[in-house]
């Protein structure tokens, strides 16, 4: 019988459907990526080209080029420029679309997938995202700060040079103010932290854990919503991505790369988007909220009843898919 | 400068995309489908197929053979055998997976797409919804029914022949439980259900209305988290989908048939999902929860950004989309 499970962190139900549900290896990639130059001369990310996009906001340096280059995305969805101002007439708010909207150019490399960078140049990835993400949260007009990165035209790109983005919105979302408030409920029943709680309950139970770092632990959730989807949380409490110190932030570049690296191997490059889950910085330090990498395959299509009810239907063993890229090797 | 918008119901913001948004017929499908024959002999939701599915629960007979014809689903999401029972374990909450899901199979006619039913056959699609889901809600067992339709790949099928689905969930989401509670706050502050607040303000712009008929508005809602989404809602207040009389529901059948329609010609048959949204059977007649039809073409992808924050980025104009809808005949 399929098992229905609820995740306590996004209050969402799933259905496992534990008796039809598909083998790891057969949500593996069948048909191979095209593949790609080190250097395509009309790429707008890629080195030499500089001039296709606006000015860098930051980059850093390498044999007097680039290792990573930030620029306001050329198509941005808000307006770096202008003022943040509120209309409610009758049932209708608005704000101006103000905010940041970068493009975090990963590598000179046009086919250097993310997988397949260097610790040293995930590392700098790292520290970019942070400095970032700082910049971003510093501007008065700003609430809610999101990175991601969209790999694959399943995952909503269709630019191929490695790439992650920053959106910076001058409104804080349902979903996150949602989830702030009850794990904010959970610490005042309970007095503890849900997140470190789940981190705790999977680490004794240990069938979940992909991979254990120093400062980092790596898990498919129980109730995991999509095939593969996993979360990579940081063992310290922080509510807010930029609490992290130097030691945490190198150690994420390693995680991050290998799972990214499990993913590769394990289902041939997939599609996927990953995500910075974090608190904004005005709850930098709440005891209630834990920051978190959520790392999203793209192996399925939401249909209409996942968009009709909420509820997701979950062809996949979250198990049996932590067991199999546990196992998979990425020395 | 874009435009960020709240929807009062939903809680969702939205950057609506106001300088590098798309023309309505940009949206067009630009390859065709594929010719389908009015009978395939290996489809399973063919007549003189039934026996690759299982027995019918509900048929509507016509001419010796049937003209619309429900049967479980032969790869259920749910069991339609079995106890309702939970378990909590420390961190972890589980409910058997039982319930119902149901096909509805449209029409005999293999390439008979939804858009192109009669008024009759699709009056009949509706009086069977109306069964199934009454059916469905008086399973003790059941707390939501979900009643959806996945057309084209981008929906999430692969079946051609028309059909819709029913799932029928031992629990209830907690998007429904959100909506519901958020509708609840409104009418205790104000008196009225928003829907209707909503609908009426959308009467007096009359700039996102698609279509009116005597008992529904279709119309695009201000805050629209995708090209093209809209609502198909009741004109009088009901909190839940059974709760409509005879005379209305032959209306729903009409005004959907022909929002469909107005898709199909506008956007050269896009791939769509649609679900009825509504309150589970034990709210009927609450004061201040409202159903509608909420039709959702698939005509771009969610990506990093919409995961990760909740927010969605809508390449279009909601006012310029309705009245490309508008002014589409279907005659």
């Amino acid at each position: 019988m399929p098992e229905l499970r609820y995740n306590v962190i996004t209050r969402d139900w799933v259905i496992i459907a534990t008796e039809r549900a598909k083998r790891p290896d057969q949500f593996k990639r069948t048909v191979p990526r095209k593949a790609m130059p080190v250097h395509d001369p009309k790429c707008p990310f890629c080195p030499g080209n500089e001039k296709m996009t606006p000015s860098a906001t930051y980059m850093v340096p390498m044999d007097g080029a680039w290792r990573v280059r930030v620029t306001p995305n050329k198509f941005a969805a808000v307006s770096r420029e202008g003022e943040r101002k509120r209309t409610v007439q009758g049932i209708k708010r608005t704000i101006t679309g103000v905010g940041i909207h970068e493009v975090i150019v990963e590598t000179p490399e046009h086919n250097r997938t993310t997988a397949l960078l260097s610790d040293s140049d995930a590392e700098t990835l790292i520290e970019t995202y942070l400095n970032r993400f700082k910049a971003a949260s510093d501007d008065p007009r700003v609430e809610q700060v999101t990175i991601f990165k969209n790999h694959g035209e399943a995952a909503g790109t269709s630019l191929e040079h490695p790439h992650s983005q920053l959106i910076a919105t001058p409104v804080i979302t349902t979903q996150l103010r949602d989830r702030l408030f009850s794990a904010l409920d959970h610490f005042d029943e309970y007095g503890e932290c849900i997140f470190c709680r789940v981190l705790d309950q999977e680490l004794k139970e240990q069938i979940r854990i992909i991979l254990e770092t120093e400062h980092f632990v790596s898990y498919i959730p129980f109730a995991d919503l999509t095939p593969f989807s996993l979360l990579i949380m940081p063992r310290r409490h922080m509510a807010c991505f930029n609490e992290m110190n130097d030691a945490e932030a190198a150690d994420l570049a390693r995680i991050l790369r290998r799972i990214l690296l499990k993913l590769y191997r394990g289902l041939g490059d997939p599609d996927y988007n990953y995500v910075v889950r974090t608190a904004p910085t005005e709850n930098m330090g709440v005891k209630y909220y834990h920051w978190y990498v959520s790392v999203i395959p793209r192996l399925t299509r939401m249909a209409g009843f996942e968009m009709g009810s909420g509820m997701f239907i979950n062809v996949s063993l979250p198990e049996e898919n932590a067991s199999f890229l546990r196992e998979m090797s990425v020395e």
